[in-house]
């Protein structure tokens, strides 16, 4: 991106309103006076103008104070016009509001990038230091990403727009691997050469980040804003607060309607909603064939996070890769697994209804019957054992089993072969991949 | 044990048709000629005359041989009259017959301990190396253990027969763990010294051995064999094959009865059998009182393996220490879990229903495409995955679920930390306990 889209008054008109900023004047009065003209700026360019105010001599720990308020200064431009009715405290004003924040630390992350760029030997030292510490800051960054991947993009894909969510996650994807990379890069010191060499890296990260809010403001919100009931947003709430959020939430939304999520209805590109589209997102909405999927099906077991019929549930403790036995609150044998593997504990089905303890030797009698009874008063979640069974080494975990008033319903004994992990550990971690 | 109790002139008669049978005569001829002689001599003094054979210089090496018969011998002894109508291929006969092999064994481990012991410095090397093997050969005797401890004596609890079972379990569990003891300490070279004294031991177990063989079939197997029905004796002959003979089962048990596991029946010691069953196990029998706990209740599921309401079903879940996604047939996810550790993926309400592929970046669809088709198409079974969340190292298995028959159901996405177990395996093992 260059300044040569901008006009060069507008350039110095910017340049004149941050050198205020930075000597006091409010930003509020700043945007009353200069609305008009800010409306027109492309925020993405101001981290340029930056550039240039540096090269003035203004010293970057003041541009870098400055970015609080240039957010300020161009809200308006951040926030499309049709996203104005976004209630407080809305999950889309809370994304609105990480925006802003990561918008600041994007452009911190720029002016610190640039500057290092183009440092000196013995100024790099100290400009790394601070590129590590933004870098380090924008870790929580996935924070929002993951409520778009994981809350958001369903809505969407539930109403066959399926494109542009893998496309965006493609993007915040990049933007998080490039990031991961550079924390490895900048873990120890490094030669000013380097470090030069990843601050370039640095500042085109910078950009993606700001991009990436453009596109999130300008693009994504106004159309899930046009196209998502008040329920969907309900829902999203409530899941959201499995995730979290960067900004701190003062306002909180209190939606009427109840809370609908992706499997529970139909969903469709409603005709009346067309039109408020943004047009980047209009043709992939038109054409759009809603995903017909029924989730519950006759017969299935909810069980709070989904719906399992009776032969997914026994298949699925086929195929964990641990054994399982469950005693009830009466220390009755209810269940057992049986896996794939050849079982560290064999057992059968004669053991179905006998008491706990008898499937023991007398010798351990009292250790399982202490354990028990510090789960059933709930002294205790859960205990481990580790132990040898043949040449194999086993981790045996004895687990509360409660409702969700926290009534003991059992015992549960995990048991789960760890022998490659103890006895090779360097061999396992060498397989580990970035996923 | 000595041989007071043995009259002087059994004690030559023994002696002598040892002798005979060593020099190639028949033991079933032998047996036929002083049949009513054989009948009242006790097969545990039967070690203590061997040794008598080994002072009169017999070599030992003959003497091991031999043992093979003195089993074949005093068979008549062994099982008691009251079992001779096990049919072949029966349960009991089998497990008649795995203590024949285990006396036998017993028997061998008696002579070469009690000839080590008395070793001289230098025949102690070789006669420690056939100790070591025959101790390691032991090992397997826990296939007969397990077998009565799993399958037999939750018919004796269930009919409120619980001591008996427990004093046994108690005794074989003693012998497993000197039995386990002693193979640790034989696994280097050791000095003659102590090789003599491991010996002394080895004869201690030795004898142990034996003793849980007379007492197998003197009581406890007469017992279950007044005490048990067709159809239970049926469901033990189906589960054991879950935990194998120590012997050949050449012949197959064809029950008529069907199989009928404890939980199944109110089980209860009958008037009639009260009689047969041996008078050490009468007083037991007689005032046990049967145990009426009922396993399958209403809305139970039933899973092959047991029985669990729904809300056991949910809390095992969260109870487990991985983290479970599944997505079925269609690549849609039914279910997800929530553990009670922070999760390595979140997971929300607002995936189920979702398409798996749309629950990763775009950069992993095609890892994730081509592992759901291997799995689909049947080409493997499960495939892990190791990466690191933050500062976690977790491992990803992602296994097929299928059906009995083999169908494929889904997809099952098991997550779990390895960070403890990679990055202190030493302090792991350290924790290491026998159970």
């Amino acid at each position: 991106m260059t300044l040569v889209n901008m006009e060069s008054w507008k350039v110095e008109l910017v340049k004149n309103l941050l050198k205020r900023i930075h000597e006091g004047a409010d930003p509020e009065s700043l945007k009353r006076e200069f609305g008009e003209v800010l409306a027109s700026i492309n925020p993405a360019e101001i981290p340029l103008i930056e550039q240039q105010l540096v090269r003035e001599g203004v010293p970057i720990q003041e541009i870098l104070r400055m970015c609080d308020l240039h957010v300020a200064l161009f809200r308006d431009y951040l926030v499309s016009r049709e996203l104005r009715g976004v209630p407080e405290g809305h999950p889309l004003d809370l994304l609105l509001r990480e925006n802003e924040l990561i918008l600041r630390q994007a452009e911190q992350l720029g002016v610190v990038a640039n500057a290092l760029a183009r440092a000196g030997d013995e100024e790099a030292g100290p400009l790394l230091q601070q590129l590590r510490v933004l870098l380090s800051n924008l870790r929580a960054v996935r924070v929002h990403y993951r409520k778009l991947q994981m809350l958001l993009f369903p809505y969407l894909e539930r109403r066959g727009i399926v494109a542009v969510p893998r496309v965006l996650w493609g993007r915040e994807d990049q933007v998080i691997t490039k990031l991961r990379a550079l924390l490895k890069r900048v873990e120890g010191e490094l030669p000013p050469e380097e470090a030069r060499e990843v601050a370039r890296e640095a500042a085109g990260l910078a950009s993606e980040l700001a991009e990436l809010v453009f596109r999130e403001n300008k693009i994504l919100f106004p159309a899930l804003w046009a196209l998502m009931s008040e329920g969907e947003w309900a829902a999203v709430a409530e899941e959201a607060r499995k995730i979290g959020y960067l900004v701190e939430v003062k306002e909180v939304w209190g939606p009427e309607a109840e809370p609908i999520l992706p499997y529970q209805a139909e969903l469709r590109v409603e005709e009346g909603s067309l039109e408020r589209v943004p047009p980047e997102f209009r043709a992939a909405a038109a054409w759009a064939e809603p995903d017909r999927y029924k989730l519950v099906r006759e017969g299935d077991l909810s069980l709070g996070t989904g719906f399992l019929s009776p032969g997914e549930v026994k298949g699925i403790f086929r195929a964990l890769p641990v054994e399982v036995t469950f005693a009830d609150a009466s220390d009755r044998v209810r269940f057992y697994s049986e896996g794939r593997l050849p079982p560290a504990f064999v057992r059968t089905q004669t053991i179905l209804g006998r008491n706990l303890l008898y499937c023991h030797p007398p010798r351990l009698e009292r250790l399982v019957r202490e354990t028990v009874e510090s789960l059933k008063r709930g002294e205790i979640d859960y205990r481990e054992f580790w132990t040898r069974i043949d040449d194999r080494v086993v981790r045996v975990f004895i687990s509360a089993v409660r409702d969700e008033d926290g009534r003991y319903l059992g015992a549960l004994e995990v048991v789960e072969d760890f022998t490659e992990a103890l006895r090779k550990p360097e061999e396992v971690l060498k397989k580990v991949v970035v996923l």
